[in-house]
């Protein structure tokens, strides 16, 4: 059986929240049902922690207050999307089967009372998510309250990886089919180093705890065996709903903030990417976090709609220092979800519970209550999506590419690397980071993908290039692509060892340089770069590289520190494209000026609206919508012409967005169409 | 059998500490004993730590050494303390019953050699436990010596909670007890959340190590267990030397740096209560944290006479920076802890063990030996102490009550609280810290307990407070009563969950405000309050509210800061008295300003004693005894009449305490038997 | 059998590093042996960590490939260092015996993957390494190539504690060797404190996780043990190969970075001792550290010619940032160490492994290939050590000795300490740092061996000092010597017990002076000190102590802070000597101004050479060889007549070093022989 929608069918834009109808009485039932109206939200998410409830021993169902719940949504007009409770299995689940239990590296058992996630490769769990999941969809697949279901919640979250008996029994089984022999694993393991050539299956372990570092391909297939075991109980639940039910099926996860999962291969398993965001309080630019987020989760989707499944009204409750938001923010990161591909603004949580690990959580009905800012600003946003029903399907293009491989991320976490100091997520940021400012829309890639339709392809981080996706990337300059690679790039191969011809080779000659030595600073160091010879100085700290030059030009120097008067950054012509390489950090303003002449070379120019103005384009069949969200507290001009949706006035002469202030403005298409 | 006196049989102030003689061979006995002479020791505490010499294998008994002992101290007129020595059972006991040992949080099993406490649910350990205890009352209950009991050592320390099978099965058991039904389990645990619902009690495990933050409730309530259990302990032996012997007995603690049990309810099991003592080296002002624990100890002890069991001479050696104590500093923590209630001045230890863990902590005969600074200042405090016999019994009398309470502080330290910068002890520091440098001497109490005695009453840190505590504290207000409380308190109720109402409910009425949301602050922020309109400018750290004022004055709003423009610090009139809540973190300046004014609804003045000088009363039959410490460098005036005990002077025009002395002065009962 | 020769029969100054064949295709092979020959490289350590493919399953051996390549050595001149790969068991031993995996003291039982260290008191692990050793000398003890032995590698790296029940077992044994009686080991250790008495050897563990610090002496006797398994281990292994072959025989170590097994104990069992040494790249003066290493190398192996096994071309890869050498630096390296002694320049590794946990190390062949920096530098260092043949077997004659006791320092690195800023790292390299800079060579000594031929004694961190080694340092002190000793010295004794008579009681007599307290300091806390009289201030912090001055004259004391008025420097005159004692840190200054005046007591004077400028001798039969390595980028005059060796130049007026340079210089023998 097909989905018979990839949307589910709710009217508009989906507005709405994770809801817990078992943590309350009756009576709320019906209070939040009148309070769900009132605030226009129109999709719940319920079941997703319900297990022991709906099952209340081995094969013994309890689901008359499910059928009650879902009556009383239908009847009041609420869509549902319904949870399969496997993130958490009850308590009788774990004492008849304790070996289903994950064990941690060090051999700790992860016992009962938190979020229960058993081994991805229990057969009992397999066994007993199957169960239920069919239980489910026979049930409620024709209900007409149920538009959508929802699998498991963030897998990998809490823990993914499980060093039992039976997940090194099945390790062993996945290794074997990928490598056929050991001859093979043991070349891809690199296993003369140190003396590891297996000689037996029944040898092979997980990577746990050991006297020194793991051997780091073997860790590197444990982390891919763990996305693929996790991925394969999501799919045995999918499969048994969709043996009943015909609604689109969904699984959510944090897009930018669990590393453990392979979206762009659980993108192809699902028939809608969900997101769940949350911000980074420490940052006081979480809305930067925020943007990434959104676009990786739409970029794994292929650009299709996606939902954001949760996020919060205001603070959370798991972070060291749990900020809230202030007034404004919950709809200026809702506008902003929205305006980067998002047709579902739900929340984690509809009401907040008043017990359990997260009852400081935030939620739309918050514990004080009605009367309060936030469910004044729940109601506000409902009646701001309300009226923006029209961009649903409308999509977002864009012209860059920023390369997002979450196996080279894996890679270049593990231990023994250069410098602590270099991690991908600060590579990525201050790359996105640049390009936010300039108000210019980025995907994420894969650089092993078609990436011809970009004008520009970044490639912050790619510390894992396959020999095949280096060939991707060089044909892309050949043909007239411009390409940006930062340090610590095209160094390994996809198991973990140093290409042939050194650090860098693969891309040579989109390059024009490789990488002689890495000049990696202590702590806190910082140097200058000359830019163009002496035009101007860059700052540059963390990380220098000794190049051996190839035919590139040299755009800028070490002034000093370890390669004090080598290449510093260079640019490459290859064919009919320009490649960059940038062998340092640099500080926001030398970002800057790099990023000026790659954008020249690239065809692109940066906006010229207000500082913290965020300006998006979704466009439509018949329209294009522009997305404006001031997260300064001035007031910003927007020189754009249409009609303010949710005010109704026509521009002219563009439009003042209040200091915090969020517009939608529906124009004429620019190039609708043409992609 | 009841004990025939609450106080041991010793003239005057108690004076000594605890001894080894195990440790040493006879021709140190008789040094020793010549020594303590010397110096003026009239109780020393023995056999802590000697259970493996005592029982050297199980019920084989060697008394013969001790017999020894305490006819020798008998002899020489010095009492002793006798320890049963249950902290540390031998090396045989363990290696019959090794499921006695301790398990932690992660499944590691806690081995021997260090102090080897055992499982307080063992039955082997308590049986263990009723039998050395039995041997030594049935032996030394009619000792002449022997003039009071010492159960076990610190119980907590270094170690209580277990995680082991028996002690699983006793919390089961304990929990049985406690809730009745499953249902009533579930409901207080709250375990619809993340579907933790138990159907059957051999389900419940303790909440060892698991993929997230464990249920609240649950670690809740196995701290509440361990206090329970170790407390069982205690029973268990005190019954058995009860059986044969009718001297009081106690148990030692460390007041404030042991969290894990329940002063309050310890004390209601002891004849007397017994506190070690030991400053915090980082802290430049440790007096203050020792004022904090000499009266915590006296407030559990209900205001009778209390043991300070151990304090150093000097140094300790656990610390990381085991900083010494100065000339004069010894009896100035001496003199404050008998000012503060202490009938007895008691060190770890009476001579420096030249071997084992703690060789490098401070005696009364240091390792350099009686030719040293530290030895010449014991035989001059002991000709103190001697000066003090009449003090003995005399009491302190509190107008001001902070309120601390060991459950909420448990709840409040369990993860996933909106900010890791609210701790309580900071918060009650900071109240503390003005008082005691008003010279404002206070109690501390519990929120559900009778408080019209005290003019002022404090709530720095009540996250936890009942339904019925918050009525005793609305009473109190209403009644004519000061109330301040500081901000997350009156959170949860007593199973951890959201009081109904939002943040603060239960004290709306007293304090005329409720809290809409917190707003904690980024790490080392800090912002600005308006005072009274704007008259005076306060800082304002680590956090801020959101409130929703229901009748009370706003006497403070935010400046700035994610509060800006609301309320800050309001005072409300609830019938004869005032509420005032303090919804952020003042620094000292504003905590001076807003306590000046809480001091004139209470009726109370701060003192005019110079900076650094402490005073105290206590306060006896026909006179009031005043004990000065000068923690400074200079000489301070004291405005007081009567006689300085100690040089036998009369004061007409007071007195001047010389930089770094001590000084206590009779003088006539102020409001002697007025309470 | 004993070796024919103790130093391997290699032309010149030996040349080369780890060959790891068995990671690389036979082509590799070839190209291998003809850039050893264009670097100059004559010796090549092989087989180290080869086990799983000599000896493929238990009892079947393949040593086709070893045949291949040994042959392929000889054939072009180059000589091997045969290594036994029993630092790496195959994973098939693990398999078979999975109870010789080490277990830590949390009781985590150390999986395969990493380097596979096995329990060394496994009696299985023993067996296996005796086969394999036994194989491999049977097999090629007559081979031509072979001139050296390489056993194991890095024992106690990564890890060499082990907690399992056999070690265990081994522990109650080796007790039992060392004590004969419970009662001996009772009194030892101490255990009448905390009530640790044994009755039965077999209730004795090892110093495993308990709820508290475990017995220090346990702890001790414990790392005296590990030290004595492991050397065990290679007696085993050294025995099994000289049974069959009769070219020297060594192990190799991180001599001043890996702190678990006795140096001066290991170096009396091997033929020439070996040294692996890396810089800490955190540390901008990481020369300093490298000669500390060399000194200590020669100094165990009795002043031989030793071994440099391991060093690197560049970075590493294990630590937090990897800072790569810079030009001329591996030659600077290189030179320093054989200028303190090393007759064998050896890297880890000879070609960069391309898989692996340290594929990011750098290597004589970098992934960069031979047309890089570093591989022209390579070849450099072969032609500058090819010119320096002569040098060979002449040795380094030092007036200093600076006292390293690993006993002393495993004692001192346990718990509770008083201070955790007190280490005896900083000590030392504070006191060698001072003559390092005053180009004064020093060696490292034992306090209780034969002193009198230093002029000058150090003891910079003597914790442990028995009581019998203090009568030494007395005895060399009365007999003409110069002792200085600092802070924390003298403490205890060898079972870790305070001597009687109180801390430095040991070196009452040398010192004058007693320790009546330790006063250390709070965190970053700084004082003053008044050098003789007012003369100078010094810079004091970390620790002050308050000292009993028994004969000594005071040249500081302290101004300010806890020790303020008291004596903080002594200088006492015993005999025909004189004994320094410095009770606190200074910093470099007050160090300068301190040991100006021990270098007038002693009969030492300062080089005068420019700062940077390392100038070191080595004395021949009939000349004396200078070498100077100049680690400033500036040009620095060396007054030195004799011939420049890798110029061929006479030299009359002394000779211009270049920045970043080095020379070395045949001179007349000054005192030659009179040693």
């Amino acid at each position: 059986m097909s989905p018979e929608n990839v949307w589910p069918h709710v009217r508009g834009i989906a507005y709405g929240g994770d809801y817990t109808p078992e943590q309350w009485p009756r009576e709320v039932w019906h209070e939040d049902v009148e309070l769900m109206k009132r605030a226009g939200v129109n999709l719940v998410s319920v079941g997703i922690f319900a297990w022991a409830l709906l099952e209340t021993a081995e094969g013994v169902f309890d689901f008359d207050w499910l059928d009650e719940l879902l009556d009383l949504m239908h009847e009041n007009g609420i869509a549902v999307d319904l949870g399969t409770p496997t993130a958490s299995p009850p308590v009788w689940f774990f004492a008849a089967h304790p070996d289903a239990r994950v064990t941690d590296r060090n051999g700790t058992v992860m016992g009962f009372g938190a979020r229960g996630m058993a081994s991805h490769s229990s057969p009992a769990y397999r066994e007993a998510i199957v169960r239920i999941a069919s239980a489910l969809a026979e049930r409620y697949a024709q209900h007409p309250a149920v538009v959508l279901w929802h699998v498991h919640n963030e897998y990998g979250v809490p823990i993914g990886e499980d060093y039992s008996e039976q997940s090194v029994r099945a390790f062993r089984d996945w290794l074997r089919e990928k490598y056929g022999t050991l001859d093979a694993l043991n070349a891809a393991w690199g296993t003369t180093f140190w003396g590891q050539s297996y000689g037996d299956w029944e040898h092979i372990g997980a990577p746990a705890a050991a006297p020194s570092v793991v051997n780091q391909t073997q860790r590197l297939d444990f982390a891919r065996f763990t996305d693929h075991q996790l991925r394969a109980c999501f799919i045995a639940e999918r499969d048994a709903i969709r043996a009943h039910a015909a609604q689109p099926i969904t699984t959510n996860f944090m897009a930018n903030q669990s590393w453990t999962t392979d979206l762009w291969a659980w993108a192809r398993e699902v028939d809608i990417v969900s997101d769940d965001h949350y911000l980074w309080a420490a940052d006081p630019e979480g809305e930067i976090g925020l943007a990434i987020a959104a676009d990786l989760t739409r970029s794994v989707g292929g650009g299709a709609p996606w939902i954001l499944m949760e996020h919060s009204t205001s603070a959370v409750n798991w972070q060291p220092r749990n900020v809230a938001k202030r007034a404004g923010e919950m709809a200026r990161n809702s506008l902003t979800h929205l305006a980067r591909g998002a047709d579902a603004i739900l929340f984690f949580q509809w009401r907040a519970s008043r017990f359990g690990a997260e009852k400081f959580h935030s939620a739309m009905v918050p514990h004080a209550g009605t009367d309060s800012r936030v469910f004044r600003e729940v109601e506000q946003l409902g009646a701001t999506l309300g009226a923006l029903e029209e961009l649903r399907g409308s999509r977002v293009v864009a012209d860059v590419a920023i390369l997002w491989d979450f196996e080279s991320f894996w890679a270049e976490d593990l231990e023994w690397r250069p410098s602590v100091d270099v991690t991908h997520p600060d590579r990525i940021r201050a790359f996105y980071e640049r390009l936010w400012r300039d108000n210019i829309t980025v995907d994420f890639a894969l650089p092993g993908q078609d990436l011809t339709r970009y004008r520009l392809v970044i490639a912050p981080a790619q510390y894992m290039l396959s020999a095949s996706d280096a060939a991707n990337l060089t044909r892309y300059v050949a043909d007239g692509g411009t390409l940006v690679v930062s340090f610590f790039s095209a160094i390994v191969d996809e198991n973990d060892a140093v290409h042939a011809g050194g650090y860098g080779a693969p891309l040579a000659d989109a390059l024009g340089v490789v990488v002689d030595e890495f000049l990696p600073l202590r702590e806190s160091a910082a140097h200058d770069l000359s830019w163009r010879g002496h035009a101007q100085t860059l700052r540059s700290s963390l990380w220098q590289e000794d190049l051996a030059v190839r035919g590139a030009e040299v755009v800028a120097t070490y002034a000093d520190g370890p390669g004090a008067g080598g290449a510093a950054i260079t640019r490459n012509t290859l064919g009919d494209g320009v490649g960059w390489y940038i062998s340092t950090r640099l500080d926001a303003e030398g970002m800057q000026t790099v990023m000026r002449e790659v954008y020249a070379d690239a065809g692109l120019a940066p906006s010229t609206a207000a500082d913290g103005l965020e300006v998006v384009t979704r466009r439509g069949d018949t329209a294009d919508y522009v997305i404006a969200v001031n997260h300064r507290d001035e007031p910003a001009h927007l020189a754009v012409r249409g009609t303010n949706l949710l005010t109704g006035d026509d521009l002219d002469a563009g439009l003042t967005v209040d200091g915090g202030g969020v517009a939608v403005i529906r124009t004429s298409p620019t190039r609708g169409g043409d992609r």
